[in-house]
């Protein structure tokens, strides 16, 4: 896995295999050196220009990969005993030349917005499965976050 | 999780939660009563009209949902010791009406067609890593399997 500018955060580019008929994408085998626990695989679909943001978890550390489409996420650290307290990572994943995965540990906030023509598929390999009570939301408009959508 | 008409494949309706900018749709939790393992989760693509086909594995178990797009997904019974041998199973999975998770154990002939103008993802959560040596392979056109792609 490549560090990024948050601590905990990191992407490692995945496997395309081509073919005519259709390409093969990697995302994640029990084997991985980076592989912890499977809780939950899903998927957030997201529409051009729209904006899905900002939430965090208090304990479930994110997988995530963008195999239809392409987005911009974003990460804030708001982490009271992080080195990298109020810094922000921004990136591209998706398609055709961004296709990481990138891993989110618990309480960072992180948001996204579809990019391109056609709406975006998001999939999540989740340490934990989903549980409400672990889960928070800001509005994507407050400005606790320096990041304009 | 609902049979089908050959022993051993099973399919459940998947949850999709609407938003307008864009679904959030459940595929497998470790909770979940059918859950088994987690050996990997990888994606494939079929472009429209074409075909993949034919393939088997010998100990892999495919838990397969179609996020995006739709496709026509045929399975053969070949197991010299099923009650349902010479059997074969033939559905659409994938949106808007079909998002719906496929089991499919193992030694089970299976092959899918892109449906739709636009491609087709296929995500499969196996419950073992890929692993060459387990997988064989029929050409679509053999008529040892009775189906016309």
């Amino acid at each position: 896995m490549i560090k990024s500018n948050i601590e905990g955060v990191s992407f490692q580019p995945l496997k395309i295999i081509s073919d005519e008929r259709g390409a093969v994408l990697h995302m994640l085998q029990d084997s991985d050196p980076f592989f912890n626990n499977f809780g939950e695989i899903y998927f957030s679909e997201i529409n051009s220009g729209l904006v899905k943001a900002w939430k965090r978890n208090k304990k479930q550390t994110q997988n995530l990969a963008v195999p239809t489409g392409s987005i911009n996420l974003v990460i804030y650290d708001d982490r009271p005993n992080s080195t990298t307290q109020g810094v922000l990572f921004d990136c591209i994943l998706g398609r055709p030349d961004h296709y990481n995965l990138i891993r989110i540990p618990p309480l960072l906030w992180y948001g996204f917005q579809g990019l391109g023509d056609t709406p975006a598929l998001i999939a999540n390999c989740a340490d934990r499965s989903h549980n409400h009570a672990e889960s928070e939301k800001i509005d994507p408009k407050s400005d606790f976050i320096p990041h304009v959508w």
